[in-house]
């Protein structure tokens, strides 16, 4: 088994911390995503789609997402749970993580890959090159601060995002939050159950990586 | 439990036809989002978020997007699996349906919100009002495309979109490819596997709700 990373980008470190809390030691390879060796023909053999992270198994089966890659692992690794043990935790854990995705990690890659001038031309990752648009790039920062804003009600008092342990919900907020410090933007300073988490969630060995 | 719903939009789609897949009977709210209905003090009671699909359960928990219903249903009543049995299932359904949901139904969205005189000033959907993006809408109308091109290859000679079962994978495509119709995009002609798998999930009694 292989896994595709990068140090540098959000997405694969969302694995690489799921992959430490598992305890699980894995081969890494590191794409090197600043000289665009994701575009490369050799790189493309593994992932068409050019992306990271990939994990590629022995027999040649590959998931190209995290959300494949951590589904594999989880069913693979059930202990300890990161995805949910029951019913109604595993509903929350999904719900939860889903939002993040997509009102957090999505409004900010598209603040950052429609304004930097070294993604010109590359608005989204994929095979295929975009051009910025600017107004999209500025709609996803409002979005990144609105998301920041809504942090602290949505951590309230609870120990962990999606209740009272530590999953994919929480490693997803915090790859978020990192990732927003790319555009200077940050949790809002009275914001104490977001901070009094994110204290908590960044001092774990995993989330170092 | 109540599940919100609408008959004329895609996501709550997504979550009818897996119901009706697993053979639940679930007491139904039709939400009328032609009239704003979500956007209503009433439904804010509902869900804070202003979207269809909901799952409100008996306990006052609430999931509030397809991911969060689908893992507790799926959780909840495991067979049939429409996620997976084992680890290389769940790990396939969910690469499968993620660029699905991320390279399809997203990119199908942006191109219709952005575009759409009655959503002018609706370009997400949510509490905010976010301002239509041409650009946008043009760059998602390109992506649909190129997405519909690829599920021929996709598809292959497999029975159904993760494997040689029905999935949450064939739930998403279908209702993609019935969405794209909107803006008048449709599978290419040749695309001799994708029409094959079409017609043969279309014609599952889910699917026709």
């Amino acid at each position: 088994m292989k896994f595709y990373d990068c140090r540098t980008a959000p997405s694969p470190r969302r694995v690489r911390i799921f992959i430490a809390e598992k305890g699980l030691e894995i081969e890494t390879i590191e794409v090197d995503l600043g000289s665009k060796e994701q575009l490369s023909s050799e790189f493309k053999k593994i992932n068409p789609n050019c992306t990271v992270p990939v994990l590629l198994l022995d027999d040649g089966t590959r998931y190209t997402s995290t959300a494949g890659i951590r589904n594999y692992l989880e069913a693979l690794h059930p202990t300890p749970s990161l995805m949910g043990e029951n019913a109604m935790e595993r509903g929350m854990v999904a719900d939860t993580q889903w939002r993040i995705e997509m009102e957090g990690q999505v409004a900010m890659a598209e603040a950052l890959r429609n304004s930097a001038p070294r993604m010109s031309g590359r608005a989204l990752t994929g095979p295929f090159d975009y051009q910025q648009i600017p107004a999209l790039a500025e709609r996803g920062k409002l979005r990144v601060e609105r998301f920041l804003n809504g942090v602290d009600s949505l951590i309230g008092n609870k120990a962990y995002a999606a209740g009272d342990f530590f999953s994919i919900a929480d490693i997803d907020l915090l790859v978020v939050i990192d990732f927003a410090k790319w555009i200077k933007l940050e949790l809002p300073e009275d914001a104490i159950n977001a901070r009094r988490w994110y204290e908590d969630v960044s001092s774990r060995e995993s989330c170092k990586l």
